[in-house]
């Protein structure tokens, strides 16, 4: 278990593609917002320009290189690294709630669960070069068929992008990681919710909007 | 000290801007090419397609976002992973020979000497993601301002690019750099041989062949 020091201000979404991260953060960002305060809403990998030039190396069409494993995880820290010291820390202290779409959590469970580097090492990198945890993470799980249609329907309704290279894996890479993220849960329970994200989407969103005050009343 | 494996017929040129690692380089591959075999000559940061976009991530003009310490160490590290396996270890495997003008050294030197990171986690990421190093390591010594005016010097005469990113630091960032430099040559005299680079190039172009003739020849 990590013992990195995390920010009360600061709340992650968690869970594969199509669970409804997105839909959720809009959510979130709402009821905040409705408070007043500054709301500063980012995601992973990217989150500032430089992290967003790594991603796009990332999450490649594949018509590039494909990285290794140990490519792409030292890249998704490189994103994080920097993400964390030119985003996250300056929000968080000037008073701004910072919800980031994906956070270290992606990488125990892509990196680590989907591609098999071992989470020591990844822990190592975090402590090394994060040092920082969410306060709240909402993992919303939902099967790995139900989360790639939904992402399928998503994309064909925008005339989106289609999958990248990551979303291009098979079905075994997924419940690796789904398995992963729900380990995670179950180690840190306190910090990480899981929602089912088999529900309509006004009902996870309530639900996390009700997770977010009741966590942030009991502070 | 770390004890990776090495491999006989990987050899690295290091040193600061404007020693003379290009020219070596070049001494080099003639050497090795007049014995008929594969040579294969790359560098670092690069190496691959992909670690070359690395690099250009890494050394861009300074018109984007600088990357933190934290984000430079754990880009060149992306891209020596990708490099490794990439291109190096096949070449080793199919019995060529790999000249490559900065590795993992530059590392130690560079974002540990200069940036102050600390050489322990440098050693965890070279051990995790890197698992190899030159059988030879010429480390081409000459004090930084002699460097730069060559560097510079250079440049101008082929209307090149001028410093990029890290060589737009201070004198005193490469001091820290060569002083790491020698120090890793201290630490590990078998691999790391320094070479007098305040000599004409001839001279020193010499001494790298006649090296790499006699620990071939010890071997
Ligand atoms: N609980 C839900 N039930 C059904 N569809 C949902 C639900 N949550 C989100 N969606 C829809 O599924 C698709 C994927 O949701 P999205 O928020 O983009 O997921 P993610 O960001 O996790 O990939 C979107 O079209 C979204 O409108
Ligand atoms: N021993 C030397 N003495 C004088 N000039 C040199 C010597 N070695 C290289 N040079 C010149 O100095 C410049 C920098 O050398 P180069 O090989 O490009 O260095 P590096 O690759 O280490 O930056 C080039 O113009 C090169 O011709
Ligand atoms: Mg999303
Ligand atoms: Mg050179």
């Amino acid at each position: 278990m990590t013992t990195l020091p995390s920010h009360p201000r600061f709340v992650s979404l968690e869970g594969g593609e199509g669970a409804g991260k997105t839909t959720v953060l809009t959510a979130l960002r709402s009821a905040l917002a409705a408070e007043g305060g500054e709301v500063v809403c980012t995601r992973e990998p990217g989150g500032t320009p430089l992290a967003e030039r790594i991603r796009a190396l990332l999450l490649d069409d594949g018509s590039h290189e494909p990285p290794a494993a140990e490519t792409e995880l030292l890249l998704m820290f490189a994103a994080r690294a920097q993400h964390v010291r030119a985003t996250i820390l300056p929000a968080l202290e000037r008073g701004a709630w910072v919800i980031s779409d994906r956070f270290t959590d992606s990488s125990y469970a892509y990196q680590g669960g989907g591609r098999g580097l071992d989470a020591g090492f990844i822990a190592e990198l975090e402590r090394r070069t994060v040092g920082l945890q969410p306060g709240l993470t909402l993992l919303l799980d939902l099967g790995v068929g139900e989360g790639r249609a939904r992402a399928r329907d998503r994309d064909l309704a925008r005339a989106g992008d289609g999958p990248d290279r990551i979303e291009r894996e098979q079905d075994d890479f997924f419940q690796r990681v789904r398995a992963a993220f729900l380990a995670r849960a179950a180690g840190d329970p306190q910090r990480i919710r899981v929602l089912d994200a088999t529900r309509p989407a006004a009902a996870v969103a309530a639900e996390a909007v009700a997770q977010l005050r009741a966590w942030r009343a009991a502070r």
